[in-house]
Order: structure tokens, then C-alpha cells, then sequence
């Protein structure tokens, strides 16, 4: 190991979630309290802060002020969906990096994101690497999507699936309020994996969840849906849906996109975008059943709720973004780190892991098949059994005026040393 | 003030709330507790399980389990929408409402519900007078929209109020994230009236809240408020927007109904089903800005999320069920509970106080013009201080396996005595 000294940049990367403040907390005040990081710079809004130099000095910041970072949603140094470009094709944002790097002496960057997050990650570790600036570099992992590969899971999923289970829960309650025939179908993100569809099921946990629940990783087909569907409508004249977004038939094509051609006709500004997927399902069943159907789309909600965020995932997500920075120090770098799930007496703890960026980037973990009933609308024991250590504990959320009381920050502009 | 000894009804009616079964409970506790009342009954799915018989015996609860009620949402002996006739043009269901307390010896008949439980509460009460059988009626106000005439406020209103103000104030964190522009449009319950709409300016008590909130107690125009949002638009490149849904232009078409007219065309199974108002929305304002537009709708969500349910309601609920029932017994009949307001060096308290039935039923109460600004796109300081009290205190909601642990009932069906 090599003694390396220097500023850091932290900065959050793509969609967000009620905990990647957490891991910015974790990073941000282990990097403020280590000798050799001169400097703790946070970039606005990713990677697009530093290529247009716009950093936060966390100098400036109060301490008690960024302890609620803990519990604050959403990325509060600001994200970008900015995807940096092939180093062979086009060099330019990364030599513009290196400038920036050099110029407020940069020696450790921690990105914190999801795959195009560790994919951007990995790309400017290799590229310092090549032009011989020595850099430390590690990536974050932050996912409502838990789609990461080489982790057992993700920081930022376990309050999503806590979000998504306590509302399943208390909609399954409402839901079947009326003596009379009554459909929901609960939308629920998830474009390529079912890690969050698949933790309505938790909610059978509190009483009971979705009756139907149905995931990306399972081609759907309309016409076993309406079967299995009309079936339990027969029984109790109450049914509960919960689907993921990314639903596709077995051609690929998303359920969602069935509802410009239930309407049968287009217009000028995208018919579809006047309902989802939930919509779209409503409208379906509604003409198989002629019952009252609610479509219900958790929408932002689900990765912005903090005041129903999982104290495990809290936890483990200040200490994701802690490792990182502790890790750097002692002269690792070009890792993302991980999560390890061990079981001791069935009792859940989580160790860290560190994994090579390179594998990380890219590549998406799915819900096991055999983690899925084989009619393809529920999960099995299995699934219950990895998800429901991670929605464990309660927040410690500070209230003021019986409202969540967030961080807010000075954002103070950084200059060059 | 007459001795009255007999069994008692407790029904639930109307679209359900986070807090009902608090009152319930409040209702059933003291009854149990009552020497005079000689058995509690609840009624399934309110007047409907009168009238079908289908009573549940409240002596084969577990008292324990019971105690789950006060945090557990939506009606848990069920509820109905079931409109009473009017008695003078037939009077088939009193008759039958008749024969079915004297066939229990019911004296006491409490209804827990909004304005329509409330008409039928006062028709009951009216029919057992005039039949000349003693029975004391009384209502317990109940619904998240806020709008019964006479009482400060509605059980329920303050658990939605909480639940939407916090949801607007992480949604807002969200919602700002990207360095890109970024509409939302939140959708919040309120047919007539706007106390939900805008209980989503608390938010603003929590860091910021919509920049633009819209209750049906002022017409909404289309080209007014597309001027308003563009001119915040061009400055920050993000708008939060809040609507109830019950907006609607001038002519009183509500704008959610404009849905169908964009889309221009109607298809056999209802187009405007396909999106709500938040979509209708939406896609205006996309159409207007091109910016990423997101439509939120609150749905079922804002009225069953009891893990975000406010103390304050959570025990002004129970009190309302308990004042039902112990005013009963000390004589009074024919009347609602309601709230007056007590303000004591600027500190909040509730007391109980009796409406007369035929007062309340069927009687809208709105937000004060002089609540809403002049441009009618947000909220002023007195309904602030109106609303802030109902939402403080915070949910002592048991879990189990980190989930809401909900009330699990027998429902075992009643006898006759």
C-alpha cells in the first residue's frame, strides 16, 4: 500500500433513492475525518459537476446539518443521467476530468450509482490509469432496482421493498373494503428485473398481498393473465395485482405499450403517455369483468419515501459509502464495493465485499427462475427469505412540525486550492 | 335523561380511511365497557349488514386484538356505498332495519361515515321516532375529504393531510434531482372540496412543497395556469404542481374530463379511464414545455397509509367513537359528533361537541376563498395554521417482521339473544 494524498470528489449518480444520502453521509465524513484526503469536494450533479467544475466544498457544511443526510431522499449534491462516452471513440470528457482532477488536486473519487453510474466509474479508473495519474477510484452501489450484479443486493432496495410492502399492505386492506367487485392493480417499478414487484409479496407478511404478482424475468401472456385473474374474481369478487413496469410478452414487446393499441388510435402527443402500464392493465380487466378497477402507480414514491425507509438498508448504505472511502485510503482502488449475506443461526448480517468495476459494469442481475412460482405470477419462499432481512428496523427520521425534517445543505462553491 | 338498556350496532360506511377503525374501536371499547349496553354488535359492510343480517358478536374479540384496530386502515368490519331511500317514497329498508333491532333488541346504533352515512344516520334516527321505538342514533364523522359542515374538522382529514404533505415533501427532492428540466404533477383526492390539495403546502414546512396547488373551490383555467407554469418553468427548469381532483373550468367541466377531447377521439371501453387528471395534465404540460413530465396520483395510498397516520387524528378518532357511545348512554340521540377548536396560548386542543344530524347530512363545507391567493394557485398563511396542528404526533403502529401489524378479527356471526 501507498500513501496517497489529496482531495476527493463524491458525487451520485442516476435515478434516486430515499437512502443514497446515506452513503454519501457515510463517504462524506469518513473522507472528512481521514488525514490523507485533504479536501472532500461534492460534485453537483455527478460526473456533469466536475465536467463543468461545479463542486461543493463540505468544508463549509455544518456537521448536525449533514447528519440528516441520513434520512434525506433523493441525491441532495443533485444526479445526472449524463452517459460518458467511449474513451477510443471520443476522450474529451475524460481528459477534461484529469484537468479538473489536477486542478483542485483530486486523488480519490468516489462515484455513487447504479450500472451506467459504475460503467462511468470504470471507464475514468481506466483512463487516469493509462494517463498515469495516480487516482483512486471506487464506486458506490445504489439501486431501488437491485439489479447490480456481484452484491447480494443493493443499497436503496430495501427501503423500496419496505415502501412497496407496508403500501401493498394497506391497499390490500382497502381494497377489499366493499361488498361489491373491486380490482387493483398496483404498478411497481422495474424495467428488466423484478427485485421490487417481487416485494409486494412481503406484504402477505402484515395480513395479506397481492394475489397476482408478476415480474419482468416471466414473459407474460394476456390471456393466462385474464384467466387467472377472472378465476380468483369468481371466487371473492376481489382481486390485487401487483406488476412490475418492465412486463413484456414473449416477443419483448411491454405490456405498457398495449395501451395505444387498446385505444386504437394515436395522436399527435403520444396517446400512451396518457396512462401506464397500471392504466392499461385497468382497462383491460375492467372489460374482461365490468368490475370497478383502480389502477395504482407508486410512481416516484417508491424511491423517494424516507419515512418508510428500512434501518438495515440505512445502515448498510452509510457503511457502503464509508468502505469505499476507508478502502481508498488504505490503497485500494477500480472496486465497487459489495454486499455479503451471511447467515448465522438465521440470524442476517451483511459483510463487505469488494468488486472489480469492470465486472460490475453492465451486466444486471434478474430474480432467480426458481424464485418464481412456475405459473409465473407469485414468488416462492426463497424470494421472502432474501428480502425480508433487508426491510428490517424502522427510521430514526427527525420530525419538525410533524413533517421528515431533510438536510439542507449550503452548498458552498469549491475553489481551487 | 331516560335509562335505556339494549344491544348496540357500530357500522362503517363510505370510502374508508387510515383512522376509522380507531373510531370503531373507540365505539366498541366503550360499549363493551357500558353496563346499560347489554351486547355489541358490528354491523358487515355498514347499513348493508343491518339489512342482510350480518352482524358480528364483539364479545369473541380478543381485546388485545382489538387494540390493533387504532392502527389499522380502511373499514375492518367493512364498509358499503348503499343509499338509503327516502323513507317517505319507501320505506321497505327501515321496516326491515326495524324488525332486525327488534329482533336483537338493538337501542343503540352508531354510524361512523361521511355526508351520505350521515342522511342515513338522520333517516334512521327520524324513522324510529316517528315508528315510536326507542333507539338513541348516533353519527361519527369520518372522511379524509374534510368537508362536514359544523365540525372544525373530519377524522381522517389529519392522516391524509400528514400522509400527503410528507409524500409532496420527499416527491419534491425527487423532483428537483436531475440537472435537466422536470415537471410533476401530484393528483390528490377531493371531489368538491380542496383541504387535501392543500394540505400538500405543509410540504413547504418541510423544505419546500408545490409551487403551484389547485382546489375546485376556485375555477381553474387552462390558459391562466399554463401562463403560471411556464413563467416558473423558464426560471428553474423544474415545477411541482399539486391538484385536487375535483378541479374544473368555469362551466364546471372538470378538467380531467378534458382527457378525452386531447385524445380526440373515444373508444368503446372509456378512454378517459386510460389517465386520470394527472395525466390529463401531464400531457398538456408536456405539450406546452417539452420537458420530462411526471403525473403522480396519490390514489388509494392517501387514504390507507396508517404508518404515516397522524397521532393528533389517531386519538381525536378514538374520542369521536367513544363521545358516540357514552353521550348515548347518557341520553342523547339524533345527533353527530363533531370538533371545536380550542386555541390556549397558541397551543391546540379538541373538544367534542354534538350537531344535530339533519344539520350536517348532505352539506359540503369548502376552504374559505380568503384561505386560497388571490391567483388561486396556492394557499394562504390561516390555512397553514388551520392544518398544521391535525398532522403532528406520530403513528405507535406495532410491526412485526418490519411490516404494519393490522388487526386480525374473528367476525363471528351474532345470535339472536
Amino acid at each position: 500500500m501507498s500513501e496517497l494524498k489529496g482531495a476527493c470528489i463524491i458525487g451520485q449518480s442516476g435515478g434516486p433513492t430515499s437512502v443514497i444520502n446515506a452513503s454519501a453521509l457515510g463517504a462524506i465524513r469518513t473522507a472528512l475525518d481521514t488525514a490523507f484526503i485533504t479536501k472532500v469536494y461534492g460534485a453537483a450533479h455527478g460526473i456533469r459537476g466536475v465536467l463543468d467544475d461545479v463542486l461543493y466544498d463540505m468544508d463549509y457544511e455544518d456537521s448536525q446539518e449533514l447528519e440528516h443526510l441520513r434520512h434525506t431522499p433523493s441525491s441532495a449534491l443533485g444526479s445526472c443521467r449524463y452517459k460518458i462516452k467511449d474513451p477510443d471513440a471520443d476522450d474529451t470528457d475524460y481528459r477534461r476530468i484529469l484537468d479538473i482532477f489536477r486542478k483542485y488536486d483530486v486523488r480519490y473519487f468516489f462515484y455513487n450509482g447504479g450500472n451506467d453510474s459504475m460503467d462511468t466509474c470504470n471507464k475514468i479508473s481506466k483512463f487516469m490509469l493509462r494517463a498515469g495519474y495516480e487516482c483512486r477510484v471506487m464506486g458506490i452501489p445504489k439501486t431501488i432496482d437491485n439489479d447490480l450484479f456481484g452484491t447480494d443486493h443493493c443499497p436503496g432496495y430495501g427501503s423500496a421493498a419496505k415502501y412497496i410492502a407496508t403500501s401493498c399492505a394497506e391497499v390490500y386492506q382497502d381494497a377489499r373494503v366493499y361488498d361489491t367487485p373491486m380490482i387493483t392493480v398496483v404498478e411497481i417499478m422495474g424495467r428488466h428485473a423484478g427485485w421490487l414487484a417481487g416485494a409486494s409479496a412481503l406484504a402477505s407478511l402484515a395480513g395479506a398481498g397481492p394475489d397476482l404478482i408478476y415480474l419482468p424475468e416471466v414473459a407474460f401472456d394476456m390471456d393466462v393473465f385474464l384467466r387467472d385473474m377472472t378465476a380468483l374474481y369468481k371466487k371473492s369478487g376481489k382481486v390485487v395485482i401487483a406488476v412490475s413496469e418492465g412486463i413484456h410478452d414473449k416477443d419483448g414487446k411491454f405490456i405498457a405499450e398495449y395501451g395505444s393499441d387498446l385505444a386504437q388510435s394515436k395522436d399527435s402527443f403520444g396517446h400512451a403517455q396518457l396512462g401506464g402500464l397500471a392504466a392499461t392493465l385497468a382497462s383491460v380487466v375492467k372489460r374482461e369483468t365490468g368490475a370497478k378497477v383502480r389502477g395504482i402507480e407508486l410512481s416516484l414514491l417508491q424511491r423517494c419515501a424516507a419515512h418508510e425507509a428500512s434501518a438495515t438498508d440505512i445502515e448498510e448504505s452509510y457503511a457502503a459509502g464509508a468502505a469505499a472511502v476507508s478502502n481508498a485510503v488504505a490503497g485500494v482502488t477500480d472496486k465497487m464495493v459489495g454486499f455479503e449475506r451471511v447467515m448465522e443461526n438465521g440470524r442476517y448480517s451483511c459483510r463487505i465485499k469488494l468488486l472489480d468495476l469492470s465486472i460490475v459494469a453492465n451486466t444486471e442481475k434478474k430474480v432467480p427462475r426458481e424464485w418464481i412460482n412456475e405459473a409465473g405470477n407469485g414468488v416462492l419462499p426463497p424470494f421472502i427469505e432474501y428480502a425480508l432481512p433487508l426491510i428490517q428496523g424502522e427510521t430514526a427520521l427527525s420530525r419538525e412540525n410533524g413533517l421528515p425534517r431533510f438536510a439542507r445543505l449550503k452548498k458552498v462553491r469549491a475553489h481551487r486550492l
